[in-house]
């Protein structure tokens, strides 16, 4: 197999070129605020990115070993650069793309638009900071069938590597909405007739009491602090995850995770009904 | 606040001092071994070593501002050696101790003592390697309120700094059996009369429709290839958690909680009917 012709563009093989130097600036929020676009690293993230939004692929950046290992992933049509691995490295934040990057657009994602297609379950990010547990949590609401993310102002940047990373393609699956004051974010969706359920280990009902028959909305605040008190106060009700035993909590990721498939429960018991006799 | 007193011997203040390479030494899986000993670092690790396994804490160093804030901690009664905040970072795994770290011994547990005490819901890891996820699952475990964890033989070593760190003191909270066979560790699970089911995305069942109404046992596998062919077929039921979406799978950690979660539920659920009219 030869993959050679392929690149349209003159691929660097200079670890100090510009190209390599503007491609790696992306690991900061700064250059991807000003370019628009993002980095995806490694198969995982690069498959999902070309299959599910091959719009967004700008540029794929590939080592021989990888163009060899994931043909499937190279040969989907979109522009192919062939690179030395130092060079991959030299653009990557990861320690170890795997030989494989690509220079995506960040989709511009209006919460209106999501809320027109008549979402059931929204997940919403409310300040949260760390990157591996904004990941997952994107990763978790994919996974559990949520309709839309919402990562508000005061998070972390959704398009950062990591976050990146943690979503495992995720991020390429599902709309993500970025930037909004929560606030806003909650005032939109209940006009959208979503139930708003803050998250919160001081809830008074717990995930299994709580209503999740019609559509609605998760707020998850901080991964240390939690929610705000004025973010909390917006909330139709205030949901616990259980926490038997000796443990004193639940990390967000997993507390977001047990929401997140207790709404699924719901959808999959509702979705089934119709089909009775 | 005086507490210098306390240190029952002389404390180290030279990084290059044996008791400091001695200590540093424990984050290598020989030398805990050989010692008996591992590291708990951090206030909630140490924390949680304190107040529920205080017979396991042989030494705990501090520094001058950590004995100030978590002053709670430090008067619990375990022999104190005050450091400074060099000697502390040499002696330590974690990057950022906050000025606290726990020399404890690591605590012998049999399985058929845990069964003796009749475990309604057991969770064990078969070769899981990766600490996070291990350290998230025994967490999991916890706070879903099982009985007890198994970490098979093969796994990693449940008492490394990353796996302690992750069970944010969980490990301190619940028995954790270490080192058996997963074939060994089944055929005691199910003498003891537990049902053994092995979680994996190929499983015909999902894990809404498992029976978790007897006493059961999770088997979890690696964190990248499942569990192998050879303990999954000892299993007498095969789970799946659901993928909603486009996502292709869960980790480790969350797919754990989930199915945890899963038997919490059906616990509380036997524990509240016999309380009716």
């Amino acid at each position: 197999m030869s993959h050679a012709p392929r690149g349209s563009r003159v691929a660097p093989t200079n670890v100090r070129s510009d190209r390599v130097r503007a491609v790696h600036a992306l690991v900061r929020p700064a250059a991807r605020a000003k370019a628009g676009l993002f980095l995806a690293e490694g198969p995982q993230a690069v498959r999902e990115a070309v299959r599910w939004r091959p719009d967004l692929v700008r540029d794929l950046y590939v080592t021989d070993e990888a163009a060899r290992r994931y043909a499937d992933i190279v040969d989907a049509g979109q522009p192919v650069h062939d690179v030395t691995p130092d060079v991959l490295a030299a653009m990557a934040d990861a320690q170890t793309p795997q030989g494989l990057l690509a220079v995506c657009r960040i989709p511009s994602v209006d919460l209106d638009q999501v809320l027109a297609a008549r979402p059931r379950v929204v997940c919403v990010l409310a300040h949260v900071r760390d990157p591996g547990n904004a990941g997952t949590v994107i990763r978790a609401a994919d996974a559990a069938g949520a309709d839309a993310v919402v990562v508000s102002d005061g998070s972390v940047d959704a398009y950062a590597p990591k976050v990146v990373r943690s979503t495992a393609g995720s991020l390429f699956h599902l709309p993500v909405v970025t930037g909004m004051p929560v606030p806003a974010v909650v005032a939109r969706l209940r006009a959208a007739g979503l139930r708003v359920l803050a998250a919160d280990g001081a809830g008074d009902r717990t995930v299994e009491d709580a209503d999740l028959t019609t559509p609605h909305a998760w707020l998850f605040g901080n991964e240390a602090w939690g929610l705000r008190e004025e973010d909390l106060v917006l909330a139709d009700d205030v949901v616990r995850v259980p926490v038997h035993g000796r443990a004193e909590s639940l990390n967000l990721a997993m507390a977001a995770t047990v929401c997140l498939y207790a709404s699924a429960r719901h959808r999959a018991g509702s979705a089934e009904s119709p089909t009775g006799p």
